[in-house]
């Protein structure tokens, strides 16, 4: 008897090559199926909600299996993370019905893009933030920030590339706030574009330094140009925190 | 003409075989003397304030050495970091009188040692951290840590090995609090003993899991018996946040 199990994963992307399948370089997909075979002894092949890149974290991505193992679903993650390096931990698993898929499009996905500043760069922050030596002025990142929410063509937010079919997404939330010695860019919506984060937080902060005013964000969303919108940031700032699927009303 | 420049070094101690000067390994202090070198020209063996063993962080380490460079000496820090690798930045540079050293007896020096807790460990956590799934009680962990503070003989919370000619110590401070998923041990004092402050944390932790009630710590101080106090947590949790000298009235 088959089961669909939905993992909540969390990990450190500094050693890998995104969560996306690789043939010579390390994945989050890859050691998740291998950590999964070694564990039901199926060969499974998850399907993740985001291919998050190269050197993003993450705090809830999502992904899902079919087996026929007897491990009860919400037991799995603890009889999986044995064997997963120590750098990637399933958080959470539960059995879903065998046609739910991780990628349909009613759900809402949050993001931070963490700043760190002060004079120097502090060494324990340098794998989990980007770090800037500018002083940032967060009321107006945070005004510009809610310029962007609503239904809108992210054009000049999305890297050259990208190959989706409409290039309209809806932001449900995006706010700035400093915690401690950084400045996080948060952002909720129902789908993003390539890099369209690492684009936000980029344009954000050439607001913070005074390069661009909130009120240019109008201006820049409807050139679709990406010329006029900020700098993709790098990607060690990123977290994917987590997806909030509607018919369950509770954060994942 | 010759200064004696103060550094207040930070550094992620993971890569690290620790403070001291080692023939075949990488340490703190030897990429500082190359550094510096690289820097001003000059061969210099600079003092530390604390040795810190492998794998321990630090925010505030303190470091001098004797220079003829025209630099000044508050500018210093910013020609020397480039020459450094990310995970050690000098946070401040300033001359301080020929004759002054770091390991004067009346200075106040503060660690935290940082737990993270919850159902699995975060792996964004997991080098900045000690992981248990425990449930801590911090409000006995607190009450335990407060019948800590004060001069008393410390041979209780001290490795096996020490040299120190007395491990009678003075505690000005010892708290734990909450922040996010972290407890955090917080403690000041003049002058710590091999590993005290990672025995501190381990016997904390072992009231905050019940295993000791904050009654049993001026018993277990008064035993002078390694074996009566907790384990010796291991070092990725610890971090010296920094000195204070009293002459200066202001924390470096």
């Amino acid at each position: 008897m088959s089961k669909r199990i939905r993992l909540t994963v969390a990990y450190d992307g500094t050693a890998y090559h995104g969560w996306q399948l690789q043939n010579n370089a390390s994945s989050i997909e890859g050691e998740l199926n291998r950590a999964i075979f070694e564990t039901t002894g199926e060969e499974v092949h998850v399907i993740g909600a985001s291919r998050t890149d190269a050197g993003v974290h993450a705090l809830g991505n999502i992904a899902v299996f079919d087996t026929e193992s007897r491990i009860p679903a919400e037991k799995m993650f603890y009889a999986i993370n044995p064997a997963l390096p120590r750098d990637i931990r399933i958080v959470k698993s539960e059995e879903v019905p065998e046609d739910w898929h991780p990628r349909k499009q009613d759900c809402r996905k949050t993001y931070e893009y963490h700043i760190s500043t002060g004079p120097v760069e502090l060494p324990t922050k340098r794998l989990y933030a980007h770090y800037t030596y500018h002083k940032l002025d967060v009321a107006e990142m945070d005004r510009a920030a809610r310029l962007m929410t609503g239904e809108h063509d992210f054009a000049a937010f999305c890297a050259a590339g990208s190959q989706a079919e409409t290039t309209v997404r809806r932001l449900y939330t995006a706010e700035v706030f400093s915690r401690d010695d950084e400045v996080i860019v948060r952002v909720c919506g129902a789908g993003f574009l390539y890099n369209m984060v690492r684009i936000i937080a980029g344009t954000l902060m050439d607001v913070g330094m005074g390069r661009k005013k909130p009120e240019d964000i109008p201006g820049i969303i409807a050139s679709l140009d990406r010329r006029q919108a900020g700098p993709t940031l790098p990607p060690e700032g990123l977290f994917l925190i987590g997806y909030e699927y509607p018919e369950e009303s509770k954060e994942i």
